[in-house]
């Protein structure tokens, strides 16, 4: 089994998406070749039913029944986080336990549709760490344009000091750069205990983010190869040749951070990567058409050219 | 069995809340006498599963053993109508298909959150009815405050040229009197087929409401009499007797309509008149305070007093 | 001139509205009979250029004529606050000046819109605080449901700690009961020091609010004369007879309390008392209908009625 | 005095900024230079008083008096439009009217924010056009995530075929590739007569829009030569070309597209590159700190290496 996230995880988690077959059901048989394409890739761990996962379009048992076979299936090789944001906390505490006792190595919660105040915010996540108890690792899930819910950093770092299950902190605040190094100067292990920084919002930013003090990326591009090595060159101490890779592929991660359409070219791509065997996303969802292929196979190509004048190996997709 | 709905539905859909325990399960023992106090109260039908009903809080199992039930104990002897909107249109397809299958007369659906533009709207629907087919007839939920969607009239009016199956339009928009008789005059039964028009938003304007062509209400006042006795009378021909009744009522119906904590308000009154045995709200939901409940008692007082000053039998509950 | 608000202002500011011809310029005259409309009713103050007065829709310049004008005719009788919110501070700033030079007794502002956590709300009203100086009076408009922007209590008495210029919370958050009650028990005189609290959202919870604190009333009820009535009731200890003066009017009030129509159901009320020339509301702007008219007749007529019922002069309006 | 804007207007419309003095009032004398740097660079028009010029945030006499300048500083060299949104109608007419007396090209309008239903959209530009009359040529500002309200594709065209003098489509939803593309195909000068479509958002997918066919962008980026160079390639038939320069300068592109503190850093490259005399933004407004410099100078100094690696003369601006 392997380790709780805490304090000092760091690296890639990518944020899986879930394979559907054409016809809507889990695609199980895809579920296996996306674990062993994204361990393959060299990601440190893996998030499961995020908001890019399809989670709120999966009925309660079979989000458990997947959470349950991806664990199985990872093994214990990476640590595996499961997103359990629910409108009912008997929902989310259920999916949790669920989670961890099949061997997840922590839980991820955004703050619910609807609340208001920081007040409310600080009072809802204090029912939820309460009910979840210190067992359970926890990463807040920051993504405003999401959930139309915001928190200052004072709040953020309230709840820090409240609840020592609280590890991780999921940035994709936007713009959020200055958000993100605040949190992490306030958290550095002296004045504070240090949590854990990874970013997500399709990894836009992600070179800026590193450099402002971030710990990695928890975000879904369909290129985790690409993170990895950022990520990897960026703790080597080579910021400069991290954020040259990134750059590279930055069209591309532009073109899949789309809200809503961008999940449909992710599952595009993965399917044309042998990834998973549909890019299905489930109603309701996107679906691309034949302008979107056309334009996407042209991002695609204008990739390989990249990847072959900087001497990497092609990807082996584009068309 | 009861019929279905249909364009001729008519009087009070009482929404009804869902019963729970003090520690947060389904109270079946007060979804029984729950079920016995609407019905003792003259309802025409029951909608169950709606937002007051904190559908969403419900684990998706849970939701369809509560349909099943609550359907058996009505027994037929007035149609209940299921709530169904969720995010995913195949868990929305699923409960209506247990719903239906287990004697419901209907399913209640409102726009996904989310939807922006009118023709990201029609195609919802377009894929949600397709979906359900043409034997489960459908309440179109508008309640642009609780969903964040809008649609104009020219467009319900075109998803009622398309549908056959959508016979009823619960209008909540707020404020929303112009927009109920228009859909009103549209769908007469002469230039467009006739549809049921029942008015949620705690009924704060049903007097204007029915004056303007709505066919009676749907939502979920602790004194389902009053919205009997009120449309009884409209219909009736006593349109300025019917709005005395109301107007006698009316502090309380604007207390209960407070979004959020009025459900709170609505469970305590529910549990005081012994339809339920606890007032307890899911987490996360609101719980009235000493103030709250000294408040709510004066309020009740004074109802109290009206009724007596007209001659009606109190509600007993006051202190 | 008369005094600056303060802690200790209590009563009914009307929130006056803005008379138009009707070819939209702002109608003087009307504004000379709307004043002693206001002030023949008994009104303790005038709150000008709020929402409810259009005044985003006037002109900067035409801003400025109008509160000067205003102010000049009132001629010190009754405190006057200008309601100063808009998208830049400099225009505020400007605002302010020109109506405290003009007399006024302090300026109301509302946070802009955009203003995300309650951080960066309050760095705004740190510079708006700063930049007015401490001489000018400032009631603090809460009002999420018009602006999107709310404020928990804590942070709202942080501003009320560091600004001694903050004197009024204009409460209107709904719901806010607790919330007005919160923020009174903490600014009480004693632990910190007082301020006064003033109730908007067209009345709706009057009784309600006074019970919970508020020192009266800060909206635009067409029937001024109502919100004095009830608050001097409540003052001198007759909180049932208050509530019962209150709740003959509530049909109406709730009527008028429609966001956006409502704005042209208490003009065309008030131009039926007389109060203004012409029912006009400024474009983007509703306007009342046929059937909207008799609507309204016909819950006049039931107004009448009830003051005859109850031995009060008639209105003399409702057809 | 330049054309008005028209069915064929095609190329860079530079959405210009509006430079202002450390103390926060307008500064004539960058005005003067900011126009020659635009022109200077090629651009085929200039927009001003557009939201990223702070329009919001400036008195109703400083607009005008900022457009009169702007237009007989530019003295008809290009075409210069006018954003002249405004919550009241008069105040759009009032500026509209002084704008194109002075010689403006044409005006933007956005949508008012709070229009719910398309249909209120409708009524709200058809008010808009007729006070207009059809002298005026019309640019839609198509921005969702500015304004709050959506457009459908039909109601779009609805506009286009009601009023003549709309000629120009602002595309700025996101995602909108494919709106843009149906916007186009409709648009097409046979089925419907055209209309112009300019792209903005930052002009984050500038490449695919212009595949997608637009006739060019109306956005504010800090160097306007790219966006010149990338349309003229792309109409000289060179869009593989044209995309090569666009993604040298993509990481700054993305990186001033950060809501809020992107038009710091826009001004403060203005600055840099000598277009301005000073980077301030009027309050409330972002101010950039000393991790922001730093993080922006690392980004010039990439910027300055690809333009050297590709042979183009450095914007010299970088430390």
């Amino acid at each position: 089994m392997a380790e709780k996230i805490g304090a000092d995880t760091r690296g890639v988690f990518i944020i899986s998406v879930t394979p559907f077959t054409e016809s809507g059901e889990i695609d199980w048989a895809s579920v296996d070749t996306l674990i062993e394409f994204y361990l393959g890739k060299g990601v440190s761990g893996v998030t499961i039913l995020g908001m890019m996962g399809e989670a709120q379009k999966l009925a309660d048992t079979e989000a458990a029944t997947f959470a349950r076979y991806f664990i199985d299936q990872v093994a214990g090789r990476v640590p595996v986080i499961v997103g359990v944001s629910n409108a009912g906390i008997d929902n989310l505490v259920s999916l949790s336990r669920t989670a961890m006792d099949a061997g997840a190595s922590g839980v991820m919660i955004a703050p619910a549709a609807g609340l208001k105040t920081e007040v409310q915010l600080r009072d809802y996540f204090a029912t939820v760490f309460t009910r979840l108890g210190p067992e359970v690792p926890v990463c807040f899930q920051d993504y405003p344009l999401g959930t139309g819910v915001n928190i200052s950093v004072p709040t953020f770092l309230q709840l820090v000091d409240d609840y020592e299950s609280l590890v991780m902190f999921k940035h994709e605040d936007w713009p959020g750069l200055k958000k993100l190094q605040q949190v992490r100067r306030a958290c550095d292990g002296a004045a504070r205990r240090r949590i854990s920084i990874l970013c997500g919002n399709g990894g836009l930013y992600l070179p800026q983010e590193l450099r402002r003090g971030a710990d990695g990326a928890m975000t879904g591009f369909a290129y985790p190869e690409m993170l990895v090595e950022v990520c990897a060159a960026f703790f080597a101490g080579k910021a400069e040749e991290a954020e040259d890779v990134f750059d590279s592929y930055l069209p591309l991660v532009r073109h899949e951070q789309q809200i809503g359409v961008g999940l449909a070219i992710r599952k595009e791509i993965l399917c044309r990567r042998g990834a998973i065997g549909s890019a299905a996303v489930r109603a309701p969802g996107p679906r691309l058409d034949r302008d979107d292929i056309a334009e996407l196979e042209g991002l695609l190509q204008r990739l390989e050219r990249r990847l072959a004048a900087s001497g990497k190996p092609s990807a082996g997709i584009a068309a």
